[in-house]
């Protein structure tokens, strides 16, 4: 009888190295597929060792520039953040493996496609909810969640028998205690220690970026450049240095971030799955965007659409990081993006220095700050006194609010909220 | 016949100076009205300048703790920041000026309140909207919109002239080029060399906060407790510093925040009437609460009520810079958002280094972090199998949307969005 | 072996019987709990069933006056409305029964609560999540997700044979293809025929009102008055019945709209779990309450405050639809929605015709319209020339963005809108 | 010396005419523009007025078309009401007026635009806007705002005497007491006896439709076709009627609604300026329009796009009715809309009875109804066991929520809500 096909992701770690073989053991054919997007490591021995465990095939696939051009670059078009400070580095890459995923299903016939994400966390999420939008047809094999495999390993220990009586090799890195996602975008750091919420994070934990302690003493000048909200051209101000390839551009990015100390996020935040986990991210160079882009909004951008646009910027953070990158409510807020960006061209410097990244100087060809005023002189200018009847026309409803009100202070209550000193004990 | 009152907010420099003697000239009894919200003024000098100017009564009033209680820590309840930066330190503080002066209005029996805010600026509308949400009935005097005084005073040298000629001496620090606001949360600086915001300020600009780049080596370790969302203590866990005082609390974080370069913003941004303006700022202790009131609702808010206020905190910050604190919508939002902070008890360890603020530790007896899930377990903890049909669920719809547009790629309309680099040039 | 006790949440129904019985036999100890939260039933006969079934102890409970002021009301302050129609009949009696099945657990020590609600529906997840909230210590038993249960009742055949054999009698209105919900606020329609959403609903399935085209040939005009938003009298005008007890008020309501064919509402919605369905629903009190709340509010709600919570009553009855009505997610919407109706008191007028509801009269003592322009014209009023600056201001920002693009027209992309037309065909 | 020209807004009633009179008598050479957007006016006998009341040249411009599918039809796609209930027949075909009058005096050379807005009005800053949107070059007229024309015309007698002296005609329709707008959408009555928001209004006042009462005893049904969310064909099931043609087809419902007593609305609406004013409309086709576009978007639109979208739909009709059509904002919402309607096909039948239009019956190929489900039955289909993990998921937060903050109640507040109750004095 003919195996049935089964498209594992496949990183090469102990997870995904169990997980392939013990899928090969249930008499599949699997077909592993390595992305790329961005993560240091050996692809050549990954490759190898997937074959090793029972592959019968492998796919490396390098992803990262599509993960600049198609994923990073339209969440930084609504300035994705998720609860106001994660970049997104893992819930961005997700999607783009599993869409390389189901295309290589589709081209090898294969109708199973399989993950190694554990069944606590957003990724498995992330993964299965992009397998149903890109091909609903696919059948999913999460071992995490199957109750065979859950109930033959039960923790980590299970995973090394099983490897080393299988004969899967076990790297150093395994030994690791906190759990890591890397990839062009970021490297997060999650579990262990970590996990209690008031453990200090020590400097060994990081290691993409230095401390902003042990970044240099001078300050480095960039220059970015956008086109449609999109960056097209990186300029060190100080050394000449030039790159306009958007995956080279971001890269550069990364380096000149990770040198400075920039990107560092430690927080608590909410799972999908409303769990509360704590996430400590190095994210240099999209964090260097991310500033950049909004100081560029600020002279290029209509203020209502931008203030429109801040207020959906929120649910589409959610979206992404919950995993409906690929949904039409994506497709919904992207449009309106999209159009929003049209009048974000012009060029941002931004000072870097010590992980701080700070705009200093900005300019838009589609700026609605000089010409539109000075052209407006032209017309007779700004007024002064149509101020007046702009403020008249404003308070009306105020004075109607008070007038109605009348006898009652209509703002007494907010006294309430500085009650929570009187209730205070000495020691608090 | 008896002279009209006035009720003028006098801060002593040039500008209400002018306004104070012409006012007097006008036939006015002015009532010169001095709020003390925090900046650095010799308030005997400035009372004594407007007693010679001409005023029939000076009054000085300290709200330096009403700021700090009634204002600051409200907006910080909904995390309060416009277009994403600006920490709103003028715009608290006015609708307090105006709060005050409309009660020394009603107090004095004065028909009339006087300002000198310019009439291209944001000030103008803080002042005349709250006096109208506060006392409808009172009438307005605002010389820079009224033809005459404009007619008068033309520019900035009409204004020197006037005061030369009435005898209203001039300070030094009124030649400055720039336009600052200062009170205790914030001081600003536009206009001048500013408004090109392609000009990187000079070191000199600043004068609150030390550059990151002189700021000292060694880090200090900041725990702010929070109660309802309000700061109740700080302790500088380096050398035992404690405060509990609302306004020490905030002028001790100014101190360390000052001394360590942090809270400088540089922006454009879109005031109320429409017109985009380069704003310079200086926040360092408002700077501080933010970041950490922020890091604390990660671990002790609803996700989902995060996430809903996070939709509406753009608004609420619009509101305030507009000038509408004394509004019903105001009331609306903080409603909600008080009842919101009743979770945010705990507290915060954050880093402060060289401009950079990092939470790195927290804690929250109303945590949904620990309790909630060690808890669970009694019941039977989390399940790994519930996942699946959690996503199973989730994925049904998308599932859906496809199948519904089966042969058409939904998501293909995306690839124009890089579009953009086809279509740059080779300069870009 | 001491049995465990559970509580059920009885219909007296073929379902619910089915698992009293079948609970029985697993060895439970079944407290049955029915609910009155207005459904025309026989109780008596209900609880006799329920005891003859094999519950060891019935609750009957009259839960309706609770259900009009703590739910339906609180829902009409925020114009609760789910999808722009469904008025959320079903979705709100939910949790209250959910409440008191909670509080019956409580008292009686048993651990487990159990409903008869279908595994594809929104009332499983209404149930399940409201117990979660109020006592998260309780065991759920859910049968129709009970994969024992779903193996011995695989259809209405199964349920029935075992009805039979256990000596469970078996109504008439059991035999009915469609499955109908009903309480004080509506009675809704779906499954059967009504599954096919080209099927136009014959008249027989309405059973509350009478159709329009049945409704008598004169209007009745209703005086309903509001304090805080909060109904508190009606008054009908043709005959001067009034009633203010909250219970009478709204059945009087109720009984008006039924005869006069209001209320019906035919729609495809969707539901939680991602499936659409058809819902016919009849509604009649809740509906002129809502259509007179929401004129009320015209005349007596703040305008930004009535635009604020317009944006937010989709997601505040995507909630309660969802389940959540015991969330903090409510909590936080609640308190700004009960801010905002302390304005609203007043009385409005409403016509009611033939299926037709229509405000035609309205005052308000709190309103911003009369009196608000009429003591404005103490101070000056209204002026005209005060439009002028209003509208040159916020022209300003149109100026910009039309000036900046100077050469294209911004607005050239809407006339893609209308290409639809000349890609259809003859026959469209 | 040349004349100035200008380009006058022309209805051919008092007002206008006796600005157009003026204009000329003040040196300018008048063109007037008149526009047919669906008015039922004899604009021969307009035209002729025209000519000779001084215009130099009359421009009848026939936009009927233009506003059915450039404007009526995109505001449908994102179902704009203004306050729940104003289909902004008025505020639609202000931006179409105003564009085409911008386009002539482009033509004609001209610098200057005039219209008759009161200052007090939506229908002034809606010019305006959208002439500085469309052109920022241009000066604008507004007699109703300009001190010289106020002083001269106190009122409507000043205006008739003005025009008998001038040998204006007056007609008999300028002597009712109420004040109309007529277009293809819709006719509103404002002012007079309607001031009074408890006035009901009488039978006369309405001219368009018939009352209910007075409709057929006959039900209508209508069965509409949309392609992309836009009508393309409307068929009367009953005598088998259709049309295809945009202009024809909005004509055609408008007729069924009129005579069907269809789309009658009497409301207390707030205006851009702050002032609360009563409306009263009759919206017949554009009724039925809505109703249906809506019931198909029940079957057709993914629910996190409807969700999203209507949370959104508030702001698009506060846009629109403030003016705003022409500006980034909308364009913005509007590309969001637009790609949400691309799966908005398909046919509703509504049934039109005595002012009801009720959806009963509907179609979508592009339905998620049937064929998802039926698709996903292939995979495996529903699957009930799934609904209890997505449960449990849900769950998790409220439990966690709950467990937090044992002890206290935390749905204990709420019952401040009921207390208006024990408040109320016997008369309430």
């Amino acid at each position: 009888m003919k195996k049935e096909k089964v498209i594992l992701a496949y990183s090469g770690g102990l997870d995904t190295s169990v997980i392939l073989k013990w899928l090969s053991e249930k008499g599949f054919e699997v077909i592993a597929f390595v992305a790329n997007v961005g993560q240091r490591d050996d692809f050549d021995a990954i490759k190898e060792k997937a074959l090793k465990t029972g592959a019968k095939k492998v796919y490396v696939e390098d992803l990262r520039k599509e993960f600049v051009t198609d994923f990073i670059f339209p969440a930084l078009m609504g300035n994705a953040i998720y609860e106001g400070r994660y970049l997104l580095g893992t819930s961005l890459a997700r999607p783009l493996i599993a869409k390389k995923q189901v295309e290589i299903a589709e081209k090898e016939g294969a109708q199973y496609v399989a993950h190694g994400a554990t069944g606590k966390g957003n990724d498995q999420v992330r993964f299965e909810l992009n397998y149903a939008a890109l091909n609903p047809h696919l059948k999913i094999i999460s071992p995490w969640k199957d109750p065979e495999f859950l109930e033959k390993f039960k923790g980590r220990t299970d995973l090394i028998n099983y490897a080393k009586e299988m004969g899967i090799p076990i790297t150093v890195s395994e030994e690791k205690p906190y759990s890591e996602d890397e990839n062009l975008m970021h490297i997060s750091h999650e579990a262990g220690k970590l996990e209690d919420p008031m453990y200090i994070p020590e400097e060994h934990i990081f290691n993409w970026t230095v401390s902003p302690k042990d970044a240099p003493d001078e300050e480095t000048l960039l220059e970015i450049l956008f086109k449609n909200g999109i960056p097209t051209k990186v300029v060190n101000l100080d050394d000449g240095t030039e790159k306009t390839d958007p995956l080279e551009l971001f890269e550069y990015l990364n380096e000149v971030g990770a040198k400075n100390g920039v990107g560092r996020v430690d927080m608590i935040e909410n799972r999908f799955i409303g769990i509360k986990s704590r996430g400590v991210y190095e994210t240099p160079g999209a964090t260097i965007l991310w500033i950049a882009h909004r100081d560029l909004e600020g002279i290029a951008m209509d203020k209502e659409v931008l203030h429109l646009r801040d207020m959906l910027t929120p649910k589409f953070s959610e979206l992404i990081y919950n995993g409906f990158w690929f949904s039409p409510e994506i497709d919904f807020l992207l449009s309106a993006f999209k159009k929003a960006q049209e009048a974000v061209d012009g060029k941002v410097v931004v000072s870097i220095y010590k992980g701080n990244v700070t705009p200093v100087s900005r300019y838009s060809p589609t700026s609605l700050y000089d010409q539109a005023l000075s052209s407006m002189d032209v017309e007779g200018g700004f007024n002064a006194i149509d101020s007046k009847g702009f403020i008249n026309i404003h308070a009306l409803r105020l004075k109607a609010h008070n007038l109605v009100l009348k006898g009652k202070d209509p703002f007494a209550w907010r006294k309430e909220i500085g009650n929570v000193y009187k209730t205070l004990g000495k020691g608090i």
